[in-house]
């Protein structure tokens, strides 16, 4: 029986007539329609996935497709046969591709359900009707303010700064006596006691729209980026979000190097000044686009890891790098935005949310936060693989937390041909398992200059189940194919001849790079697994892993678990959310509750030291292989093999 | 029967024989010792004072003398008379001089009795010993601080600063864990809880000797003179003592001038360094004295009027200068040296004193505090005369305030001839009654340039008691001088002839000058004329007339009663307290009770708006004459005048 097939999309409007149980992509190419298989149509990259808009089909693989991609019809056309007359969009390939690897990861950033700024919201803007002063009450101007504060709005205690005295005269009088204030009541409702001073921020002439925006900005500062959300406070809402890399990047690419930099002379002020500058830019950006001034920022929640909130700060980082490994500062109290140096409003109250440990900063407990692993009934692992590595396990009794030393092979570092993934970087690799040959895909389209931290992880994935790399690492030399030869560093595989380059030269991956990236996976693996021992529960017993983080964000759960970086479980108990760390600053932006549910969080977690640990040794070294020295601990990848 | 006087001094060594009753001032003319008179010895102007060592003598007038100058034997050669054979020793003249005019002023500064660092400081330097941290123990350095904090002080609650965060791990781990803590404990102090939070200022490594020096500092900033007190806050012994002109005398000479001067492009700005400059330069000196560094610092006191108040922290003063006359703020928060722009400690605690209104500022609590007029038994009037005049009025049960615009005639402005009391001018001027030629005294001793605002007032009562002057302040065209001529602007005086002047310029007072300085010594008397009569009180149930700022400093008693500057009543009613305000800010930044009853007085002060009131304006008129339109309010004059 045969079946009327349909493809629609940019350019493409054709028909074809199929039998039943057709592959879609073999539909495609009689219709003449090109559809990429970078894997050679293993359904492992999920480049082919289109949607199926009517009809009927069967997915024979799924693995690469949300639940939500299921639900909006999209299968993948080498997994998937026609069972009847079928309709189907092909997305523009690149579309897709954007919006499969970001779907996973970024949601639409939903404002918490019942958000109610009058009463979650620690900034206020309140309006204020002054007595006008005469020659027959001359009370200062600020006594006269304190008094409206008093009468109208029941603050008994005003806290305020020079700048606001330095404004009040002239806001006084260009309102004609009506004006409207800032404040930030942070510790009257935390007490609930109205005798609690309350920070005037700033104040401004004539009584202004009650629900007009009032800005306030979380920020993550990654050791490799630096993201911003720009939040109306009043309506919670996220109206701007802005990356960039980070500008401390130029004086080293992980932390310990940057901490080393720091004891330079002059390098505390540099970095700080850098990280700044990376702020300032990307919070005038976010404001530009909103129609709004960094000036009118006037709350802003920080979260970032313990080097990071240093540097920040002008604080010295150097006891976090050398044993016993301790922070300056992890709870810091809140400042004005000019003593930190940002360019919101000067008297902006800058929250620098809690860190745990030298490496288990704010950027966690925030994590921790907006995964919800302290509430979580099962237990849970979250798993936030950036620049370092730092895991949480637990529930909503018990929260243990490591941090490994991954290294930044992930960011491209100690990988002769890695790269950040930036311009130019390979970010993902397929390997067809008959030729060898490689298809990749370079952000931004152009000529591949390197390969990125998920492209690495695709490659270490695809060589490995194809057989160019064994267990161990090696590369094998027997396999048929140009791109397997001896190299200046032992074995390595050409992933893209010089012609294709941006250099001329070739991109290659080593059995050294290889080593380097094993470590990296190794390390984490070993960090959740003696995380769990510690506490005597094994990982078949956690429910959810959850994975946040840059990591988290560009590769998928397949290959991360092929490597053996991710453990092998059902992958439905697998969630990725992108960049916890903001969204839990975010989520303490908006609310006093969820702000000091993270000071609880970092007070609750018990920091597992893993260098003071045998154990944690042992489980690295067993980790060092592709994916494990114990293959039974990896079912599923085993059966890729097979399949193979 | 005569006696033996022998005269001892620099280069003096004579003895002479004199009969019973022969004035000291005729023995040394025999002696051949030439002693000044410049009153023509009518005692009135106290340069011919000498030390009687041995003997017994009689004196007839003791008027420029204090109860301290006569118990160290002290006497006027015009006045006295020997009773016996008498030793003399002659002083260089300059030096007794200064050491009278500063003798009434400015006692040496003695601690206040009990004074006890432990019960009445708000900053102390605490001990403190933490636990090293390790590989079990990997608390962070500040919670490990405050641990200490608690557990050796008591103190729950600390506040930090970016400052400390920035050099906490360095200091903690160069003390080895041992630190002293200098720590701002006001509000534990003040509430007798220790629950509230203390700030920490500094710590350093290591444990500091607990009675080595901490600095403090009491600053005046005058209109023209800005006043520091270097304190050692743990003996409560002043330092060093440095004035330097205020560096906003170039932007204009008084409030009103600078208030304008703020008002331009910049001005605010520009007004703010200079006398943050000035400051900072005499901070500096000062430290230099006692071999330490300003940010040693790490408390300071300041007292000022409050438009110096404003300008110092860039605050706007318009609304000072403008009906209905009201100032931004009053009382002002403690702030961080840092943030006022104070080269102290950059977190030193700097506490601004609070004032009453717009022309009664701190400078006048300050002085109310050190001239003790809260707590007098019986009424007293403080009279604050600098650029500006300020009078307060009461008890311990009450007080009333106001403040005149005196202008600044006595620190020269507005007369021809005027100066400030710099290098050069002409500060003391006594006239001879019989040949109305003039005997002056010039700052530095050279040539003069021009007149200051003590030798105005010396000047005015001279003429005006040798008859120069008539009650109107017209110049007497009729006296047998060639000093007496029609000038440009009508009768003139010549002080000085071109001649003997450092320009080649007579010296003049005219009737413009004249009107100018009855203008403003009028508004004083007016002042608390009306201020006495809005409580219903005469000046006669006055019992002591306390006098601070830089004209009580100068100028004495006598001329500024013939002048009708001051009330005429019996001159040991008088007490010349020189700067009340510094010294004020001295005991505040030495207690916290004096402090809190700083507080107290400007809440208890009951400003009087003199330019609202009918009763000022013919309080004035009436005073715009020498000394009075009612001659019979000034009997000791009318006597004086009889005399002459």
């Amino acid at each position: 029986m045969k079946h009327v097939i349909t493809f629609t999309g940019e350019n493409i409007n054709a028909t074809v007539k199929v039998p039943t149980n057709t592959l879609l992509a073999d539909a495609a190419h009689i219709a003449g329609i090109d559809i990429g298989q970078p894997c050679g149509g293993q359904g492992r990259c999920g480049r082919c996935a289109v949607q199926v808009t009517d009809g009927t089909v069967r997915r024979r693989s799924t693995l690469r497709l949300s639940p939500a991609d299921i639900e909006q019809g999209y299968a993948l056309a080498c997994q998937t046969v026609v069972e009847g007359d079928v309709a189907i969009f092909v997305p523009l390939q690149e579309k897709i591709e954007r919006r499969l690897t970001t779907d996973r990861v970024v949601a639409e950033v939903t404002v918490p359900e019942g958000y109610d700024y009058l009463q979650v919201q620690t900034i206020r803007r309140i309006h204020l009707e002054l007595t006008p002063p005469s020659m027959d009450d001359q009370t200062d101007d600020w006594s006269r303010l304190q008094t409206a504060l008093r009468l109208q709005h029941s603050f008994i205690h005003v806290s305020s700064s020079l700048y606001l005295f330095q404004n009040l005269g002239r806001v006084l009088r260009e309102g004609e006596w009506k004006v409207t204030a800032i404040v930030d009541v942070s510790n009257v409702i935390r007490s609930g006691e109205f005798d609690q001073a309350v920070r005037i921020i700033d104040l401004q002439p004539g009584h202004l729209d009650e629900f007009s925006p009032l800005w306030g900005t979380a920020i993550d500062i990654g050791t490799t980026t630096v993201s911003l959300w720009l939040v109306d406070l009043v309506t919670g809402q996220v109206k701007a979000q802005v990356a960039e890399y980070n500008g401390q990047i130029a004086r080293g690419e992980d932390v310990i190097s940057r901490i080393v930099y720091a004891g330079k002379n002059g390098g505390r002020q540099d970095l700080r000044q850098r990280v700044l500058d990376t702020m300032n830019g990307i919070l005038e950006t976010a404001c530009k686009r909103v129609k709004a001034k960094p000036e009118d920022v006037v709350k802003v929640t920080i979260a970032g890891n313990s080097t990071m909130m240093h540097l920040l700060l002008g604080i010295p980082a150097e006891s976090i790098r050398l044993s016993p490994f301790i922070t300056g500062v992890n709870h810091l109290p809140v400042m004005a935005a000019h003593e930190v140096g940002l360019g919101a409003h000067p008297e902006a109250s800058v929250d620098c949310l809690p860190g745990v440990a030298s490496y288990v900063g704010a950027d966690i407990t925030a994590g921790v936060l907006s995964s919800g692993v302290d509430i979580a009934e099962d237990t849970t692992l979250f798993l936030d693989v950036g620049t370092n590595g730092e895991i949480v396990l637990g529930d909503r009794d018990w929260l243990v937390t490591c941090a490994c030393s991954a290294g930044p092979a992930f960011e491209g570092a100690g990988v002769v041909n890695g790269m950040r993934a930036t311009q130019g970087a390979i970010e993902e690799v397929w390997i067809n398992g008959d030729t060898f040959e490689p298809t990749y895909r370079v952000i931004g389209g152009g000529k591949p200059k390197g390969i990125c931290g998920s492209g690495l992880i695709s490659l270490l994935s695809e060589a490995f189940i194809t057989g160019i790399l064994d267990k161990g690492g090696n590369v094998n030399l027997l396999a048929h194919s140009p791109r397997v030869r001896e190299g200046a560093h032992g074995g390595e595989y050409v992933v893209a001849w010089g012609a294709e380059t941006e250099s001329g030269e070739d991109i290659v991956i080593s059995r050294v790079d290889v080593d380097n990236l094993l470590r990296a996976k190794a390390a984490i693996y070993a960090g959740f697994t003696v995380l769990a021992e510690t506490v005597g529960i094994s990982l078949e017993a956690v429910s959810r892993v959850l994975v946040g983080g840059s990591f988290g964000k560009y590769i998928n759960v397949e290959k991360a678990v092929q490597i053996g970086l991710l453990p092998d479980m059902d992958w439905s108990r697998f969630e990725f959310l992108g960049n916890t760390s903001v969204k839990g600053a975010y989520l303490a932006l908006l609310d006093w509750q969820k702000r000091e549910r993270i000071t609880e969080i970092a007070k609750r977690m018990t920091y597992i030291e893993l260098s003071a640990d045998n154990t944690f040794y042992e489980a690295f070294t067993s980790a060092l292989f592709l994916p494990h020295t114990d293959l039974g601990k990896f079912p599923s990848v085993e059966a890729a093999l097979q399949r193979n």
